[in-house]
């Protein structure tokens, strides 16, 4: 398989095989090996505290664990060999979890759009680190954390 | 104001003063100012993971945060003087909020109904942190973590 | 090799190749592949707030971390073949690492004596998490925490 | 006190207050209100896999935890009047401590030298947040962590 039709793949992946990401609003809007980035727009329903107009902290986790996943899976994809049939990537891909995430939270959650970057720190074929921020729209920092994954 | 209408006061708060956790279904079910108990049924578009059929790590986070968040909030109300005035007891409540949180996954999220509890750790004027773990239906130990919240 | 020959072998293991254990004093007490436990005596070179007379939250850390790697490795040693040559078991154990640690504390550490125990929470062929406990001799919770570990 | 009386004061606290950052031969060696830096030169005795030569998880923590107390410190001590008497800067940061700490080991503790920085993420009257990163001598990030303080 081509790498434009391999990427492909992957969105295809990522934008259908995540149902919870979709619900939410969370769009992947940039990811290769090393980096990715999602984001989502404010909405209503994804206050955890009214009075204040935040977000659930829950959200924030959610957007910095799905902006891990992606990259961890592009650098998963990156070590299998190009020619493999597009079934089996998906397996690979399936069997990649998080085993454990940390957020902290540094700012309340406030903001038209949130911009959840994550980077590739350790990549080995065990276990692989990323760590991630969420920004507003005005580049303030809401949010970084750090998420461990087992890759296939 | 009665011991029973503050619980009665902090159910409504909770019921509706957090959206995010009313859109995916989580519901408080039990509470003081030592424990809480919140649960949600499975649901396809909490999933994250579709070929595996396993909900999104966000999910349990919200789950964790959400009771642990619930057990602070408890606990800082009980604190309070009785006679403090309802509008008063809200916004102390509004002023808590997740510094950090970690979740550690355990096993896939799989099952029909996912059953999380908290537990205060330590519970200071300024921080409290809790302790969380979420089963499923069978029993089965899903996901645990820790969170530290801010207290008003 | 027998299975008291094994466990022979691990101790030594633990308590001649693992040199910033022994200098704080930190002794193996108990192991098996599902728990152990760990122990040191208070010394004024491990205070980290003079004034106050606390631990060194490094010290902490050190024995959560001990206590987690001591029973991640019986527990990888337990699932070796029995007759696995001894120099073959230190290399697998020397393989197994740390990947991420949290620790929480929840009060100041003082006391006579420090007993850590550890508890498997997950093990798996690539990565392993243990829960640490750190108590002292009264029985008062200083401190808990979590590992994840890779595993050879 | 002047401002340079000031940071003598803290310095003096640093190398004298904390007894196992000292035994430890961890140097404090640049610190402001935003920044740190601490660093320790390899010692046979702070070895945690004798096999493989690299440092124990707990000296990793231990420096971490130390560069980010550090800069929690001199962000307190920055907030404070200029004319508070030294014996009660001492009793402000006495009373600071870490309630949580996570460390990612990135790769293994090798080096000559180790250079732990920490920067202030959240400065608040209740809680502050650090980030820290290890690198050794030649540059190489050995670990990164984050660490939660309740601040006087």
């Amino acid at each position: 398989m081509s790498s434009s039709a391999l990427l492909e793949q992957i969105s295809t992946f990522m934008n259908e095989q995540i149902p919870f990401q979709k619900h939410l609003g969370i769009v992947v809007t940039k990811f290769d090996a090393q980096q990715s980035e999602v984001r989502f727009r404010w909405q209503d329903q994804l206050v955890g505290n009214a009075p204040m107009q935040i977000l659930h902290g829950g959200v924030t986790a959610t957007a910095l664990d799905t902006a891990g996943g992606v990259v961890i899976m592009a650098s998963v994809i990156e070590r299998l060999k190009q020619d493999l049939p597009a079934d089996e990537i998906v397996k690979r891909i399936a069997r990649c979890g998080t085993i454990d995430l940390r957020v902290d939270y540094v700012r309340p959650g406030r903001g038209k759009e949130f911009i959840t970057t994550a980077t590739i720190i350790r990549s080995g074929n065990k276990v692989a680190v990323a760590r991630m921020e969420m920004h507003n729209e005005d580049g303030m920092l809401i949010a970084f954390g750090t998420g461990t994954y087992i890759v296939g």
